[in-house]
Order: C-alpha cells, then structure tokens, then sequence
C-alpha cells in the first residue's frame, strides 16, 4: 500500500512567538484523513521570503501535497503568494476571477476595495482559485502546492473546496485503549503486539495528573476495520492479563 | 545584533495525526525568548528512526539549539533517544547517573522498575542529563541538542534545568495594538511604519467573529523598549488618524 503524504507549513511569526496556538494542524490532519491522505511532517517558519521559497521547494519535492496556512491577508506581513510564485519561478499576477469576487464582496459591504485589499487578487500564474466563502479573499492551488489562509474559520471555510481536489487512498482508521496501568508495566506486552501486527500504527500515551495516577491511551491505527478490530483485542487481552480494566474508546 | 536562534523538533505521530494538539510549542517559544532565544522554527515528525536522524541533523546544523520533545518514555514507539545517538553517531549507553535517579524514583514509589523502565536511563553517549523533577526519568543534552519529554507538564517541569544551559541575547519585547479597523484600511499606513521602523517586527493579526465585526491586532516586537515605544506610538497614532479606536495591551 503506497500511502498518499501531505506536508503542512504553517507560516507565521505570531505561532513561532508563542503568542498564538495553532489551530490548524489538528483541523487539517483530520481533514486530509477523511480523503485518505496522511499528514506526514508539518513545519511552522517565519514571515520570510527565502524561508518561504526553501521550504515550500522542499516540501512539494518530497511529498504528494504541500498545504500552507497564513499570510495571505492584505498588509505588508502578508507574503505568501509573492514567495510561492517565487518558489515555482513564475510571476505574481493578478488573477481576474479574485479580482472579480473582492469586488462584488467590497460592493456587498459597502467597503473600499483598497489598494491593500487588492493585493489579495494577487496570485502565482497558472494557479487556480481556492473558494473562500466568508470573506471572498481566495486561496490557490498550484500543482501540488495548496495555499490557505492562517485564520481558522477561513481556513476551516476553504476544506471543502479543497477536498474535492485531493486524490488519496483509504483513510486511516483508529481505536484507544485507556487503562490504569503505567507505561513501564504494559511496555513488554505492548511490543510484542506491534511486533505481532506490523502493519498496525501502536502508540502508548501517558497522561499525567488523572484521577487514580498516571493512565495510558493505547492507540491502534489501521485503515482496515478488522486488522483494528484484532489489535484492539490484542491490547484489551494484555491490560486484562496484567490485572489492569481496558477501556475503549 | 546577531540573534540566538533555536528550533524546535516535535516527535510524535499523535500530534500529526491530529489526536493531540500540541501543547509545547507556545510555551518552548516563551520560555526559550525570557533568556533572549528565538524560536526560528519548529518541525512536526513521525516517530520514524530515520526521519529523527535526518531532521535533527540538519537542523542542529542550522541553529545554534535544538529542543525536541517526546518519545523519551519506556515503551517500543520511543526511540527519541536512539535515533538522536545514531544523529550523532555515537552508542547509546545507560547513564549511570539517570540509572541512580530511576531506581531511587521507583524504590520511593514502590514501583517495579522494569526492564521497560530502564530503557528510560539509556542516553546519547556524552550526554548530560536535564533534571526530571515530576516523574525522574531525565531528559539529557548532546551539543547544541536538548531532548525533553513530550508531556507538556514534565516538559515544562524540565524547563529550569534547560535554562540555565542556554546563552541567549536580549529578550524579544512585544506590544500589541488592537483596533477596530479593517486589514484593508491601516495596511498602507502599517507598511510605511515598517518601513520607518525596519528593525521593528511589524505584525498584523486579524480576528474575525469578534463583538463589532472584524478587529486586528498590531504587535511590535524588538528587544528595545525605547524603540518598542515609539513604533507603538506610530501605530496609535495611525489608528486615530484613520478614525479607529486603538487600544494598547
């Protein structure tokens, strides 16, 4: 099975400040599960040109899709459709159709389409226009690069558009084993049935500070229902052989 | 100013896969900027052998720290520690001193100390531990790379120890300028405060669904409280001029 990869590079000062939590990568990881495509690397960097071009060059080299979120928007910080098109080696155009919905969008409010706003018609040549049904200002799509904006509700907005050009495989599928026995207890058993079900994703997820101590999270991974369905059992037969209650979720 | 530079490396497939939000980078970002490190960038990776080596190499390259979290616990899916002895090429041996600290943690809580459990005492040959003061099994250090947990309260538990290790510059200062004006509006105006202030990081930071519509945040940034205060000035200044209400916080 040839898994279909996607890279997410998450562009922005505010998340690398710690002044801002990403709220994209979680959102965009289950996304591109549910049309079979595996979030595989993420990467957060800096408002920066060269930063921008080096990555975006390396991400799309290395995996089937690259999406990007942040910087997108109409003040000066904005510069990720500049830095894509400079990635691919093409000009920075602007694009009549987000020409076209500003427009109607600053018509409908009663906003000034400025010069700054303007801006945010402004895409690679030969890109496509991805739909952004809240606040008109597009996102595009070329080749394998997709770009989004940073501000969840409109990246949020801008998924199903996407979806529907992403072509992946079966979407992973997954099952968790709590108990309350610790890591170090169940660690023996738990390797043997990662080694047991190769094909099977097992991680161990410690939680601290729960009632009655430390728990763990067992969570198998599959994109078959029943290869799941035997690794969970697996799992809930060694937490009851070791005296612990399995409890799945 | 030559700036200290750090990255941050985030093993875990539970965070890509989206199960778990990561809790770590913001506070890493914070902590590393109070002893005048920025954070440059931050890498979301599986928990793969290979891609550990490879990303902690070219990135320990590049920065002068490197932090990672996770996959430093006892069981088969953490191999933080092997992969970043084989990144140096170097075996991976019991630390002595991280044995004494497991086997006193366990003998007190009356926990076996399994075979799982010592793998936990195992570091990069040369390493020097980071102190562990919730659960006892100690992060370490090999160069210019910081290896902490992944469970953000024994990560943040980690932080003293890491701090003292750290030479950084001066700390980052923010400010932060709200307004209740459109992106589109002040844009013009913040690119000419840019451009007057270029040793200021200018920021613009939309929020969409506030009470009012849409309002944007301003944030400066520099290390220099004189020259923070008078981009923000300009900032309040250009605000009030365009007929918005800044408010500084």
């Amino acid at each position: 099975m040839t898994e279909t990869k996607a890279a997410l590079l998450i562009i922005g000062n505010e998340i690398l400040s710690g002044r801002t939590v990403d709220a994209n990568l979680a959102y965009l990881a289950q996304a591109l599960n549910s049309v079979g495509i595996r979030l595989a690397e993420a990467r957060v960097i800096t408002d920066n040109t060269a930063e921008i071009v080096s990555h975006v060059n390396a991400l799309r080299a290395r995996y089937d899709y690259v999406v990007t979120t942040g910087g997108i928007g109409p003040t000066h910080d904005d510069i990720t459709a500049a830095s894509v098109a400079q990635a691919f080696n093409v000009p920075l155009l602007q694009h009549p159709e987000a020409l076209a919905r500003l427009t109607r969008h600053y018509a409908e409010t009663g906003l000034e389409l400025t010069a700054a706003r303007l801006r945010m018609a402004n895409a690679p040549q030969g890109a496509t226009l991805i739909d952004n049904p809240i606040s008109s200002a597009p996102g595009f799509q070329i080749e394998n690069v997709l770009v989004l904006a940073g501000v969840p509700k409109i990246m949020q907005a801008m998924i199903d558009d996407v979806k529907g050009r992403l072509h992946g495989g079966e979407p992973m599928l997954s099952r968790s084993v709590a108990c309350d026995l610790g890591e170090g207890v169940i660690a023996a058993g738990l390797e043997a049935i990662q080694l047991n079900f190769s094909d099977v994703e097992v991680g161990s997820y410690p939680r601290f500070g729960g009632a009655g101590g430390y728990r763990v999270a067992i969570v198998v991974r599959h994109t078959d229902e029943n290869r799941l369905a035997a690794a969970t059992l697996a799992v809930t037969q060694l937490i009851e052989a070791l005296g612990g209650r399995p409890r799945t979720g």
